[in-house]
């Protein structure tokens, strides 16, 4: 039984996750997430998932119930990224009731399975004979791949081969019917490669890595430096679509990590490259087009109008993990950490169970959350991704322990040499950079401790058992810490954390003369409910000095005080176009408060901005 | 028989416009563009007509011609506005060849309607029997009402009420059909509105007008504020759709000029405001979202990503031209002006025949002219357009002659009390403000000649006979001088026209800190071929100072020479998001040249940018 990773297990990387299970959360930023998640976000979920027909599609397929098929052809999906955030979840919150909910739906899900491993509730009674009649829009292969990914995350979880065995069954199936000299096409929505990445390395069968490969060639993504044009064929223009180009870049990342093959290991460093150097926001969202849900051209980044979907991020996040285990730079863990704390959990309420589907960086109308959406990706996205963070935080390689996120927790677990661990990690960050860091050891061992300086944080200090180290730490960079550590031994990190004005290249004119203020990793924003003083979108900063208060609201936050500018009168503004300096309009300076983009958008209709005019 | 105007002709309005072929263009800006449309625009569009099988699909009605119908639904539309724009093209080129081409067509399209008036090429033969089966996508209204226009169009120019009374059976039929009690449903393509109302004004009956009414009942325009919401009953969310509000916007004036209803007349202003103080490009340009070709929210206003159609910046011309005779201000002509020289003419190429469908404000990647689309829908307005621009440059209203538009032009026409006029203007605007009119008359007469002082004239000054006036005119208003005029008085007026750099409100935050260079009603344009020397992307302005200089170039423009600022390596630019001011991007001047907007786009693929930014 291969390590129970969230989703990379390479054998071949220079450093690979550490199992979901051998990391627990203790109090702080994530764990109240996660407890949400498993308190409201998987039940409530799973009542809608029934009460839209999604599980029942299933038992009438299976014969169990008379009903109709409901839902979008790609619903099944649905059900199995919320088995996979239930599988997950059981690593952290082992409880028997649970549990047997789980496997209730895998008794559904697999008694709906075809004798020839064929699963899809589409394609039963009228429409059984017209498997793969539309892969460019049907999403047949994407069900199939979060399928696969759902069975082998109980799989690692539980150890049961279940749902693993029927997930081999379809997947033996798909070999036989795609590759050269079969169905030479692919799917419209990529997903199906990452499955099979992952089925590979859980069963070592070649067949699911070489149809992977099949796939992503067929995508054109060997060689591709344009994370907007993957379609060697150009048969799809729907590729610019963020959550298919980035899964597609995902698997790109699993490919060049069990294949070596130097071609994609430069496609991928490319396509992050494009990708993070003119076409994602500063929250980590991507996907700045409504039409086609799609990424725009380079630097078109409209905030108001950002449709930055919750999957896009969440898929950037996955696609940052996987380079940061493969490739191995901080600036992976950075993006993956920008994403994680700001363009991925604005997805989800405080409420812990009602989510956005698009994520905004200004609004000046009405955006509120939902507990469902007709096409529910982002809900059982994000119900996966909190379920399997324990994954995220930390990871190993030869003789190192490296420290990517920091979280109030404790992983015990081995470097890939063998040498046993653990390391306790005290922290209240996001809201403080100070991280105590303790490690136990059965026997003395020389390790590297290696720890992320983000990029924001220019200024940082480390000490090990009170004994300041002199390497000085570098943003950007992981501070490795080389010595024979002895059980007990204590790392203290501090990581200055200012409030800083972030500004972005002058060639995104929407941003242009603004800042974004963000503190730690938390990009901040300006809600109507906190300044009542101001329209929001006429607030300019008067200042780039911010207070820091600690508060109870919102769940625990840390607010940002400072001043600011507003016109005196809302009222006649002069012509939209006049002469430079023609109108004349008396502002007044007013308190702006400001919160963590991730908490707008929880205490009802509400206006807001991330990036605010500077004119300084 | 009615004036034969080119769109307006009401009984109750102030002003009235002055028909088409009362007033001779001269050597001059529009008499170039009018020369192209009439030698090159109208034929070359003709024989794609042709080619496409648009005028065949009549004859395949009427059965002169064995072939299959082609085209997208609402490709008759087309040739109707060919037709329109041939038939005032006769206005000012009566050339015997002209009207036989014309005439044929005509009799083409007549033999192809049907024994009660109906005429869609579409619902032939097999959907004979499915007229009306999808009013909100089919257009088969709007296609009728294009007809309609075209028969009045061809009736006014030629006195022939042969295309006439075919439209007039058409419209007979419709308000058999369409109305209270009947079907209850307006087209999902405004146009029919317009068409009606001017075949009441052409016919004086009035069910047309009464029909028009219930169609714009039908949207909720009367009471509507919010030009992309028009649509009381919430069916049709595409009315945000640019074209499709602002043809409806038109019909609204052109109801209140006939009935007086106040609450259009309150309505169509309101549009107005909402349109021209937050939803339209400095060019006159609107909609700003590619999906749906629609107007997007307030401030809405992306520049590399504007859509700003084509037909919705003619659009906007004729909505502005409807106001500017109905309610009178001198900032609707301001706007008509500013749509015409910049956002309407942008749309066709300086060789007469190609056509932009998109006109974006800023392009970094390749935009071409072409003289056909599948939807040519624009390059069929343009036609039609330029050919009636004799009539926007003049009005008439009580013992009033009213200039709009300064054009090298002449008009012989008569006050709506009947004084017969003559003026003749001289001028070479708008590359000079200097403009020379000489008013006869048969007989000493007392009138009011009205200047429209345009907004961005900031000094202007007029003299009659030398002498100058003692009235300051002011900008956004007409210089209105009332006096006894002999019959070759002479009025010199010379409007100041720097060089000037305009700023949005900077709630457009695309445009924060930034300028568009304008001299005289033209906007300009940075485009790289004129600026070898700096990636257009990155061009800034370095002082307001600017050149102006009179060229052969594209035609014959005045360019502006000035400074700027680029970077001085194109190389490493830091990332997309940093810390304020941690990055120092060297600078170099270099020289900056500016052409008019509309020119843009003629030699070959090219970046070009409207907005500059200027940071002083």
């Amino acid at each position: 039984m291969p390590a129970n990773a969230a989703v990379v297990a390479s054998r071949r990387t220079p450093f690979r996750p550490v199992p979901v299970d051998a990391v627990r959360m203790r109090d702080g930023f994530w764990k109240v997430k996660m407890d949400l998640n498993h308190e409201r976000g998987l039940p409530v979920l799973l009542n809608h998932l029934e009460e839209h027909g999604v599980v029942d599609n299933f038992r009438l397929v299976s014969g169990r119930k008379k009903v109709e098929r409901r839902g979008p052809c790609f619903t099944d999906s649905d059900l199995f990224k919320w088995m996979e955030g239930a599988a997950w979840d059981l690593a952290t919150y082992d409880e028997p009731e649970r549990r047997t909910v789980l496997e209730s739906i895998i008794d559904d899900v697999v008694a709906a399975q075809q004798p020839d491993g064929y699963l899809n509730t589409l394609f039963h009674g009228e429409l059984a004979d017209q498997r793969f009649r539309n892969l460019d829009h049907e999403h047949e292969l994407y069900c199939a791949g979060h399928m696969i990914q759902a069975a082998i995350a109980h799989y690692r979880v539980t150890g049961s081969d279940k749902f693993l065995g029927s997930a081999i069954r379809y997947a033996d199936y798909l070999t036989k019917e795609f590759g050269p000299g079969k169905r030479e096409k692919a799917d419209g929505h990529p997903e199906i490669e990452m499955a099979l990445i992952e089925l590979y390395r859980t069963t070592g069968a070649k067949k699911y890595l070489d149809l992977a490969g099949f796939f992503l060639s067929y995508f054109g993504l060997p060689g591709s430096t344009d994370i907007c044009a993957m379609n060697a064929r150009g048969e799809m223009p729907w590729m610019r679509h963020a959550v298919r180009a980035l899964y597609l870049s995902c698997a790109g990342v699993d490919y060049f990590a069990e294949t070596g093959d130097a071609i994609y290991g430069e496609s991928v460093r490319n396509l992050w490259r494009d990708l993070t150097s003119a076409k994602m926001y500063v929250t980590g969202g991507v996907g700045s087009r409504y039409q086609w849900e799609s990424i725009g051209d380079p630097y078109e980044l409209p905030n108001e109008r950002a449709y930055a979907e919750t999957c896009a991020a969440v898929a950037n996040a996955m696609f940052n993990y996987r380079l940061a285990q493969t490739l191995g730079e901080a600036d992976f863990a950075d993006e993956m950490e920008r994403a994680l704390y700001n363009g991925v959990i604005s997805g989800v309420g405080l409420d812990g169970k009602s989510y956005f589907y698009v994520n905004p960086l200004a609004c000046f109308r009405e955006h509120q959350r939902q507990e469902w959406y007709g096409t529910t990706c982002c809900p059982t996205n994000m119900v996966r991704l909190l379920a399997s963070l324990p994954g995220y935080v930390y990871s190993v390689g030869e003789r190192e322990v490296r420290v990517n996120l920091y979280a109030n927790s404790r992983v015990d677990y081995q470097t890939t040499d063998g040498t046993a661990f653990s390391l306790d990690v005290v922290t209240d960050y996001p809201w403080d950079g100070n991280v105590d860091v303790t490690i136990e050891l059965s026997q003395p061992a020389e390790l590297t401790l290696s720890f992320r300086i983000p990029w924001w944080c220019r200024s940082a200090a480390a000490a090990v058992n009170g004994q300041e180290i002199q390497a000085e730490p570098k943003p950007r960079s992981y501070l490795q810490i080389k010595r024979l550590w002895n059980s007990g031994d204590r790392v203290h990190l501090n990581l200055g954390m200012p409030v800083v004005l972030v500004e972005a290249d002058s060639r995104v004119r929407e941003d242009m003369c603004s800042v974004a203020v963000q503190r730690g990793p938390l990009v901040y924003c300006a809600e109507s409910v906190d300044n009542p003083g101001a329209s929001i979108r006429d607030l300019e900063l008067a200042s780039g000095e911010f207070q820091v208060e600690r508060s109870e609201l919102l769940g625990g936050i840390c607010v940002l005080r400072g001043k600011g500018r507003t016109p005196v009168s809302s009222a006649d503004r002069g012509p939209l176009y006049r002469i430079r300096g023609s109108v004349d309009l008396p502002m007044r300076e007013v308190d702006v408060m400001l919160i963590p983009y991730y908490a707008w958008a929880n205490r009802g209709p509400s206006h807001m901005t991330v990036w605010l005019p500077f004119r300084k």
